[in-house]
């Protein structure tokens, strides 16, 4: 294993402490439990929006933090769930009376620990609730996961969720619209190579030269299936309707695309792929109205891609649209 | 080879496609040859900055085509210079009265190309200047470089060169500020594994399990030695006195510090190391007043990353903070 990192136990928080230095106008970080929090937090009258999960998914979810997205993100170790202390101390110090949500992916892990969380937040007398985002489609069960997986569409959740808290949203309607959103967003990913842990020193799992794993969770988690690498265009059309079809998404439909790099894939391959998709939903006569591409949920240095849709209206684009200011995403409206 | 591409030969090309249908609202692509062009170009009475070089080192250039940066960007086949033609229709796309600059990375036939451009835009009435950045410290010459090496000071300079043909400098002006950046930044690279060319098809070298190559070049140049991997305090320490020794930079001065994912390392190793940085240069009593953390100028899919230097006064933090808006920075003052 060649990592730039020191000793592989503190990689997580030695990390934090490099985000803390690069971005003080954004966030401040908690050590020990480990929590980054939103520079100005707690923010009066606003229900708070949490999320976490193990580490080396950045940017998800710490570069999401600041205005208009989260008000803290929970770091576990890589790959593995926080602890329901460092969840807990998240809620400490972001929420007040408008309540908090906490936006968990469907790992049994995070489920659990982020429950134990709300529970123990929930008996200090803060109102603390919790939604589940399982938007992979590859497959029903998988390694850590009881049901589908949380994977791309948590990162339009979360700036779904903040946008409807920044307006002011009472946590009834926050959690409504995270439902909402939950409901329709669907994804699959593909893995060329494996990602290394560090504190485990080598590949998670064997690819031959010549294979790719279609419907790949972030964990490395298998897939559908393992086959022989395909040309771009029939990956991406594999791809597309894998998504499309599990909704479905269907003709006349306006939505998001995000194209995604699961961290080692270049943006020239990462283009190339999201211009197929663009041309294979226009054909199906499905609107692409709004797109992300980037790496935004990785799995450490791992080669491949994701594809999310999530089904747009008006009120979901004007969320989506709506300004905000953190490392990962920004923008004003 | 694996991935995410159709025919190695058009692989700019349809990548470029996908970067047309994501960002319609900021640029759009002329094709064969191929340019990306500012989508609003040419903006009457503004000189016109434009750039390029081989692809591959993504999102440099296209990801700065936008308000506040790069008119124009003229993506070669990956690894190679964009030819004479291209330039020369980058130029045609956005240059007016006010003329342009050409911002050129020092390996020689991107120079011999961008001189060839200007001086058939020169025989065409437009007032058109170069300039060369080489602010790789790693060696004094390289494998398609006389002289040093042109890398993430790059990115810096057009950035900054961009803001003030924004504010309304004049060409002399324009360049006197990119000559100014270029004699104050400076930059080293490593590498821990190599970029694989898709018209290649295998990696650009090897590298042992546990070596690194300590002042690797963007194209996977060789660098000053190939030594042990080490622990990040040891490499980030040796990288900073690499470049902080070399201007030099030294008590008292203000700096932006740019952490550079050569486009393979996952973030969490990112931060880690830009930390250590931000800590060495406060030990030296050399103050960090702005900072770019992130995968800005790549090589591919190589892991490694890149500090740069660049000495800072109240005009070059100002051209810095000022409003850009293009795919890869975005911020308003």
């Amino acid at each position: 294993m060649k990592k730039i990192i020191n000793d592989p136990e503190h990689v997580v928080t030695e990390s934090l402490r490099g985000l803390a230095a690069a971005h003080a106008d954004l966030l401040r970080v908690q050590y020990d439990p480990d929590v980054v929090i939103r520079a100005d937090a707690p923010v009066a009258g606003k229900v708070a929006v949490i999320s976490g999960g193990g580490s080396g998914h950045e940017p998800l979810h710490a570069g999401f933090v600041g205005p208009g997205m989260l008000d803290a993100a929970v770091p576990g170790a890589v790959f593995t769930s926080p602890t329901p202390d460092a969840v807990q101390a998240a809620v400490a110090a972001t929420t007040g009376e408008a309540g908090a949500l906490l936006i968990v992916k469907n790992y049994t892990g995070d489920v659990l620990n982020f429950e134990t969380a709300a529970e123990l937040a929930a008996a200090e007398g803060l109102e603390v609730r919790s939604v589940v985002i399982d938007d992979d489609v590859a497959v029903a069960d998988s390694t850590f996961t009881a049901g589908r997986r949380g994977v791309g569409g948590t990162v339009l959740l979360e700036k779904i969720a903040g946008a409807a808290a920044a307006r002011g949203d009472s946590l009834d309607a926050v959690e409504a619209l995270a439902h909402k959103v939950i409901g329709q967003v669907r994804s699959i990913g593909v893995a060329l190579t494996a990602p290394t842990v560090p504190h485990v020193g080598s590949p998670s799992f064997d690819l031959a030269e010549d294979e790719i794993e279609f419907g790949i969770g972030i964990h490395g988690e298998p897939g559908r299936e393992r086959t022989k690498a395909e040309p771009a265009d029939v990956l991406v059309e594999r791809m597309v309707r894998a998504v499309a079809e599990d909704l479905p998404f269907t003709r006349g439909d306006r939505v998001l695309l995000f194209t995604n790099s699961m961290g080692g894939t270049p943006m020239i391959e990462l283009y190339l792929a999201h211009g197929i998709a663009e041309r294979l939903l226009a054909e199906q006569g499905i609107t692409v109205e709004r797109r992300l591409v980037g790496p935004y949920i990785t799995s450490l240095e791992m080669q491949g891609i994701s594809l999310t849709l999530l089904k747009l209206d008006d009120e979901l684009t004007e969320l989506w649209d709506a300004p905000v200011h953190t490392t990962a995403l920004r923008w004003r409206a």
